[in-house]
């Protein structure tokens, strides 16, 4: 199967017809299709797949000599968020594989063991913990806390798992597996307009976090409750969008409130709650701690007089990731002096960055346009992104530099 | 059965036990449990039930002469908002049958037709549009309209009236029905404070509508999007909420957005679209056109340097009900000088009052709460409203005065 068809058999799973966008969340059908399809690729290839207890699949090329240390892992991971696009995720594992075609074709094979990651829940979309499988490999989130996790409806991750014939109990850290892998190296589609070449390579992935604002108000009947007797949430919250804005600006971060929940949720009926999530990013720590506290100082003067209370939480929160310099530099080489360019999304590559050497190499997106049906990258660009990872793959398990 | 055992037979039907809200949407199997206890309450009582095309239901106690014109219709609704309260609705139908039960004892028939009506989708929670029953009933609706009015999953009314056993070919006005119905008197809980006896005559329904303003921008990635690059809907959707209070401030009405759908409505995607609901009403047209306008006219403002699209649809408006005055006054001489006051909600016999005489009785709310769990009458309450509803059934059906 070339690029070209395996590009073609994932196209249609989970896409909406009428919007273009796509809905693959963890452990639904669509993306058990494609789960379905990434093991049929893997057996075509010879390649023996691992499933970790985290839901993470590796398919692996060992070398003739059996050996299993010091992998050098690459691919992505499967799942959409709600209406995203095709590229986000699929481009890495599809590129890896054609990039296993490529070395097979022109002779080469592996001294260090080559593995195919498909990351589980990396965006976090079903339950609400971006780069869950990463992150449950690494030891980065409790697993009690995974387990405990819902989906909007209100099953927990551990039925889920359970359902798709795992242990929940097992879930966490994977140490053996983790040990027998030297460097991650994830092809990725990028999510701005940075990027004016083919292919470029990431330097670092900035602050980012998710934080969740409950308004509590008092549900009340839209036409017979009068203005002074009201406690309505969601005029704090849209005071706090708007907050959310201006603290971005001041603070030259980014800061987006792109999912609500009001309850009851009536056309007649005052809210008696409001929930609201912010995504907040930028360059550094501090900047993105000032706008989060900025935003809540605006959301809690906007409730007061409305008699609506204010609950803020955390819910996840990633810092800078600097990518390891030595890999970056070494893929730099390789590909004789690419973009090194930072990128504001969050990917398991960065999670993965605090156990092992990790890197990341973009395609460039001629938008800008990710998370939505607009998301692409041209077909030219896709293919000199599996080049670049042929040849970073070759540099770094083939060659003899391989064992350096 | 008494009041006090009907009320408690309907008081589990279609309640969140976590909230104590009720969700009964018009054919949904809460609210056919609803009409299956009204059923078995007619059936109890011999009073005959008609079906009009509309989903409307009629339980008829006909005089001994068999007579079926100049009915005097009584009753209300059965279906909720969602996280509505115990009262809307089922009260004014439950007093009805325990005033039936009632004039029985006392050894009153009628001379007049007394029927007790139950109207479908008051709310409108499930349609979108209030009072549909009565609306379709009069003539107040496109039957077209009507059939292609979709629920939230996306089913049409159409579809609905068929599943339930209607012809959906078949809903609009029946004048035939409405040919033999003399005057309507709907018996409701207030549903603010103004209410300070336990029983009052409605003087006026307030003008009142709903609007939808569709804001449509451009989905993207919430970490890589530059502030500048973002084509926000959620900005001037949050603009439009602050908008509709201070707009409501300004003309001495109340406006309210309690109802939001956010697409695609991830954590980290910037919305590429955001539908919000307004609920609009005040004591003249003019308020509550100006109110609108200002509100549209802020978001319009709020959207353009996000260069995002705002579209404003006008889904109901109901004038002022100034209810009949002949009627309102031989019920106010019937009770002895209870009070009279207008109301700020909807209701069928609002709806109604272009076809034929139609009064309203209100009994006592203690909070004003309405909408949500909290809604409440004291028992006592209750009680004097259905002695109130016998004693205007027995002066409009029962007694001599019935035929002046």
């Amino acid at each position: 199967m070339s690029f070209e068809e395996m590009w073609a058999a994932l196209l249609p799973v989970g896409r909406d017809e009428a919007t273009g966008g796509y809905h693959r969340f963890a452990w639904t059908p669509p993306e058990l299709e494609c789960r379905a399809w990434f093991l049929d690729e893997a057996r075509r290839r010879d390649l023996d797949v691992e499933h970790d207890p985290n839901g993470n699949m590796i398919a692996w090329w060992l070398p003739e000599d059996g050996s299993r240390g010091d992998a050098v892992l690459t691919g992505s991971h499967l799942d959409s968020v709600p209406g995203g696009g095709a590229f986000d995720g699929p481009l890495g594992i599809v590129s890896a594989f054609a990039a296993v075609d490529l070395l097979r074709e022109r002779g080469a094979g592996p001294r260090r063991p080559i593995g195919i990651a498909a990351f589980a829940e990396e965006e976090g979309a079903r339950f609400g913990v971006a780069c869950l499988g990463s992150r449950l490999l690494a030891g980065a989130i409790d697993p009690a806390r995974a387990r405990g996790l819902t989906d909007a409806d209100g099953h927990t991750f551990a039925e889920v798992m359970h359902n798709a014939g795992f242990d929940p109990e097992a879930i966490g850290p994977d140490d053996d597996l983790l040990g027998r892998v030297g460097c991650l190296v994830e092809l990725h589609v990028e999510q701005g307009r940075a990027l004016r070449e083919p292919v470029g390579v990431a330097s670092a992935i900035v602050p980012h976090g998710r934080w969740r604002f409950d308004f509590a108000g008092e549900g009340n009947h839209a036409g017979t409750t009068r203005l002074p007797d009201r406690r309505d949430p969601m005029l704090p919250f849209a005071a706090m969008v708007i907050a959310a804005r201006e603290a971005a600006e001041r603070n030259g971060t980014v800061a987006t409130v792109g999912k609500v929940r009001v309850v009851p949720g009536g056309v007649n009926a005052i809210a008696s709650s409001v929930t609201g999530w912010l995504d907040a990013r930028g360059p550094e720590d501090k900047a993105v701690r000032r706008t989060v506290a900025e935003i809540d100082e605006a959301a809690r003067v906007a409730a007061r007089p409305h008699r609506v209370s204010v609950d803020l939480a955390e819910e996840s929160y990633s810092e800078i990731v600097d990518f390891n310099h030595a890999l970056r530099d070494r893929i730099g080489a390789t590909l004789g002096g690419v973009p090194v360019l930072p990128t504001g999304a969050g990917h398991d590559a960065g999670v993965l960055s605090a156990r092992l050497p990790t890197a990341m190499l973009f395609v460039r997106n001629p938008t800008g346009v990710s998370h939505a049906p607009a998301e692409y990258a041209e077909p030219a660009d896709c293919l000199a992104g599996v080049e670049a990872l042929t040849a970073v793959l070759d540099e770094l398990a083939c060659s003899d530099r391989a064992r350096g």
